[in-house]
């Protein structure tokens, strides 16, 4: 099998070689632990969806073979010279992002996610030319300002999900100050002390919701008669599909000055009247991941508060399981493989 | 000519009688000045182009006889038992509304112009079931709540767009914290020592923008090059453009956490993508003019810092004239009707 070997570091996992989406072993290699880097083994790896547009190629930007995976957490095995905060067997995750300028507004404000070049963690260039590989391996190297730290009562595979996931609904729920959505964000909003709805399209996950994640009100938005009776009392929605949809149903929901932040980005155009927007002082916002500061705050956070996402552990094996396949099956939460014990060498 | 004669205290003014748009005089009858009721002799009142949506009968909501006008100003003549903040002689203005609840959270607020029944100055009907009259007339009594105080160094005919011209984007740029647009809107915004770029279809208010108003920026929104050499540089824009246009162009000039605050209202649904807001955690966020306690603020604002709206200003028979044909002219700014010299009794 064709290999990259520009490093000195063996590794190896499992990669895409094309859009079918189907995914084998794969050798590769990673850089040395200089300077401010940090190398661990990685013990989990969640499965994103965005995992599954980009090895299907369907923003047309993706490279192969492609080793996808950015739900990242293991133990650090070596660290550069000039590391400085982590050690030789610190439970530590890597994210979206291994790489930004650290010196533009949005880097400044710790907003790497919002500078339009940072490096996304796999599929991407890094600045020594060569291409980042993800989460599906049994190694990774990442500078150190893009690692996160992962507290000790923390369970690793319950943590992974959170670097993609968990930041993605955080984030706005702290800037834009809300309380809705995602079983991580209902769990986040929980922890913040606020009243939390969910806003589904059926029925089928209510009882979960209510009896295991204690939101306090389920919606259905099919529903006419309960979408008209909940008109005007939400104070926000986090807005995780990623289909189009009608926004003017979930904008009526909102009370003066609510805010619709979006975390889902379809690719087709939304339609709306603008008019809904200015009867009440509305917003509509996107939001994308977090920064690396605020990354770090969250898994404080879940420490603190013992959350963790609800997930299916699945080995490495199950990748051959088309990932669309898996995606489809009745998931209710967020796979992660258990590389730690699944992945076998082939090196 | 038909009037409502249910109130003790004649009046008259000029009307719409239908859909046609052509005003003529017309006799009807004002509320006794009870309780917290001021009475103030209209000396001008503003022509705001909604003003000619709802006598075209555009929103499909309109009644007639209409008497139009809600950027009004004048001079006290009688008030009620219990007004408390007013005096014969006072110099004062209505806008947009003449009522609200005072009670909901909107209103609790200082939000009454979120408050989704307030009543609005003309065309609606007020809580005796009589309908309410605008400011193309000799009188106007209103509950001293949505009465504002002009201060005296203000001349009176400049003043009257702002309470609905100049209130629309006074609000948002206190609201969302930003920086530009609407003839008023820069005034506002240097007066708040903030940068100002305005954006517009054609050079043609270049050098009046740059010369009069002292814009720092004038952007072409139909160059394509003075776009892209703008892009990620601002922090917000007011849109106050109420026909349908391209959202994205806008989008791509915001920096991250950029604001886009629409506060015209095209009937038709604007298509955007949603991915733009993500990538910089962006807003789309709409704005209807302010609550009476920020409208007198807006008005203190501009009263200390010299701010008057550009007017031109014309007699009362010159409604004749269609408004549809006078809004179709070169109008740089805001016509102002001077009803104080111009008004001929019908009595």
């Amino acid at each position: 099998m064709s290999t990259e070997q520009e490093h000195p570091k063996k590794a190896f996992g499992w990669a895409a070689k094309d859009s079918s989406g189907v995914f084998s072993p794969f050798k590769f290699s990673r850089r040395e632990t200089v300077d401010k880097d940090v190398m661990f083994k990685v013990l989990y790896c969640g499965i994103c969806h965005s995992d599954l547009y980009v090895v299907k190629n369907e923003w047309g930007r993706s490279n192969y073979p492609l080793v996808s995976g950015h739900e990242i957490v293991g133990v650090v095995t070596e660290v550069g010279s000039k590391v400085q905060i982590f050690n030789v067997g610190d439970k530590v995750g890597v994210g979206c992002m291994v790489g930004s300028c650290k010196s533009c507004e949005n880097c400044s404000d710790n907003l790497e996610n919002y500078y339009p070049k940072s490096i996304l963690t796999y599929g991407s260039k890094y600045y020594d030319g060569t291409t980042v590989y993800g989460g599906y391996s049994n190694i990774i190297v990442a500078n150190e300002h893009f690692v996160v730290r992962i507290p000790d009562n923390l369970p690793l595979d319950g943590a992974a999900p959170l670097l993609c996931a968990g930041i993605t609904t955080y984030s706005p729920l702290r800037y834009f100050g809300l309380d809705k959505l995602g079983h991580v964000a209902v769990k986040f909003a929980k922890a913040m002390g606020v009243k939390v709805t969910v806003i589904s399209t059926s029925l089928n996950k209510k009882d979960e919701a209510i009896e295991h994640l204690h939101v306090d009100l389920f919606l259905v938005s099919r529903n006419e008669d309960q979408m008209q009776v909940a008109t005007g009392t939400l104070d926000g929605i986090i807005d995780t599909v990623s289909a189009l949809h009608p926004l003017l149903p979930l904008i009526g929901l909102l009370k003066s000055d609510g805010k619709l932040v979006m975390v889902g980005a379809p690719e087709k155009p939304f339609e709306f009247l603008v008019f809904p927007l200015l009867v009440g002082r509305k917003i509509v916002a996107g939001n994308n991941i977090g920064g690396m500061k605020e990354t770090q705050e969250m898994i404080d956070f879940v420490a603190k508060h013992n959350i963790t996402a609800d997930i299916e552990v699945i080995p490495m094996d199950y990748m051959n399981i088309p990932m669309e396949h898996l995606l489809k099956e009745d998931v209710r939460y967020r796979f992660v493989i258990d590389i730690g014990n699944t992945l076998k060498s082939t090196l």
